[in-house]
């Protein structure tokens, strides 16, 4: 890959040039009010000197703003997104922003890239939560950050902002063994979040000399975690725990258990994933990871402000660590 | 308030005077293609000789189209939206509209208008998918459906679809008298859906010779479900059903009657009201008031594009009769 001519000026370069910051360049550019006459010529001067040219990112800025952003969710039949989205509110509203929500799911079935959707309603930023198709977002000019996923394909100009969910694995299965379980199966689901869970689960058996047990794989709904869990009851009879991909597929585990006589957490403890609203309701009362989703959401939209005001800044990846929250679902064996 | 001046021409009069539908006239008005040269003369002339000014409405469609709709949530946490939204897609994908939503729970934290940023976006048209705050449609130029609740309040230029929320409480409790429950409770939420539903289960348990019980009224949350059914068991310890606004309030009452000791459906029978994918999950299978959302969703979708094409049309207000979905939650007394 040719690397990109030294000579072209970049926005820092007029920042320094016109001895203001670069923030005040992209105010500048975007015709922004409350900046002093002597400043806009100082920038205006220090452009034409340097023959910068703005991205097309910073073109974009400067023309009409719809203080709009658009959010693409990955499935609304899971619910962990709820408090992402408060997340992403608490910190849009009071900036004057507002946001739209799309699903990739339904979208994938009408087989439309729903990117352009939001595009034609010239949203200024778009927050992924979730995990993109391949190709979704590649090429585009509109500032992106992805929420909840760390591993985003190779080029994507997109910040990342996500729950360590090898971290959230991990403390699961560690909550387990400090209760005194040793056979514990994973019931794991599909795509990168999931693999990264897996990843948590399997280094903390081996570390503590246990063989991982994992089942599933199909999908992350409640259908896959019975299956997956009826999988690792023929598989290891014996055992007294669940560590489950997420919430959703908890609940489906708990239904198996109870196909086979078993009660929660009398005889198997389970940890659910995401702490979403389903493990909060008493009558599940799940164990469960919080990926802070709330936080995860607040802090991509304070990256998407802080790349809409300065689209030359480098990339940013930042990730959350997750905690456990205790509740009825788990015991000592 | 002054009565309409009788001498303003409507779409009608140039449709009559030009000798087309009045389909017709509104597609020559937003410029579509595939109108004969013969047929978009006439409509001119017609709109000249009769002074005819199109309305707000006809305006802005005649303006750019950008083919997207805004879709209003009540709330993200209570899934029965899931398949509403499934169902609008089914409609708007294939004609190619794209949807966004935005929650009004979240929206209402922050006392915006969320309405302003769909306008912001130039939607086309909006779904409102649950009950409205007062006001919060008053004045809109813009084409919207109400979908899910049928009381909008007056002065709200919309069209409606909505289930029969009235019926599917009497089918809800219809049934649990059908197995011989005599001792039924309702537990209800807030709003007009809730409050229909109320009505549906208190007319059937009369008419059955019954008094009824109701508990409730804070809200539609699982710990509105769970205080309702704590207090229904208080004042009436020997009942053996409930009927609840909904899923999720439904859980909260299976938490009550587990903490009693009872067990469902052996000692209690629990309805929901929804459908919703927390009624199918198998650990709770809950019998449940199915109000169609899917169908909600796809006739309002169909009704919001003829609205598009007919801007004047008179407003309709269609009821989609409920079914009951039966599980495991219900059973003899």
């Amino acid at each position: 890959m040719p690397a990109e001519p030294a000579a072209r000026p970049t926005i820092y370069d007029v920042a320094q040039r016109a001895g203001v910051s670069k923030s005040l360049v992209s105010l500048v550019l975007r015709d922004a009010p409350h900046v002093s006459e002597a400043r806009r010529r100082a920038v205006h001067e220090a452009i034409e000197e340097l023959g910068y040219r703005p991205s097309r990112a910073a073109s974009a800025l400067a023309s009409q703003r719809t203080r709009s952003v658009g959010v693409l969710i990955d499935d609304f039949r899971n619910p962990w997104f709820v408090e992402l989205l408060a997340g992403l509110r608490s910190v849009l509203d009071p900036a004057g922003y507002t946001s739209s929500v799309a699903d990739l799911t339904l979208e994938a079935v009408s087989g439309r890239n729903p990117v352009d959707g939001f595009l034609a309603m010239h949203v200024d930023g778009l927050v992924v939560a979730g995990e993109p198709q391949p190709g979704l977002l590649r090429g585009l000019a509109v500032p992106t950050v992805v929420a909840g996923v760390r591993d985003v394909g190779p080029g994507l100009a997109a910040d990342v902002v996500a729950g360590d969910d090898e971290r959230g694995g991990e403390l699961a299965t560690r909550h387990l063994l400090d209760l005194g379980h040793a056979r514990i199966a994973h019931l794991t689901g599909s795509g990168g979040p999931a693999a990264r869970r897996r990843r948590g689960y399997e280094r903390t058996m081996r570390a503590a000399g246990l063989e991982p047990l994992v089942t599933g794989a199909g999908g992350t709904a409640e259908d896959d975690g019975y299956a997956a869990a009826l999988a690792a009851l023929d598989a290891a009879p014996g055992l007294t725990a669940f560590v489950a991909g997420n919430d959703v597929m908890a609940v489906g585990a708990l239904a198996a258990l109870r196909e086979h006589g078993l009660s929660v957490p009398h005889d198997v403890s389970v940890v659910g994933y995401d702490d979403s609203p389903l493990a909060a309701y008493r009558y599940l009362a799940l164990t469960s990871v919080a990926g802070h989703s709330h936080e995860v959401g607040a802090e991509s939209a304070t990256t998407l402000l802080a790349r809409l005001g300065d689209p030359e800044a480098p990339r940013r990846r930042q990730l959350l660590e997750p905690s456990l929250v205790v509740r009825g679902s788990t015991a000592p064996p």
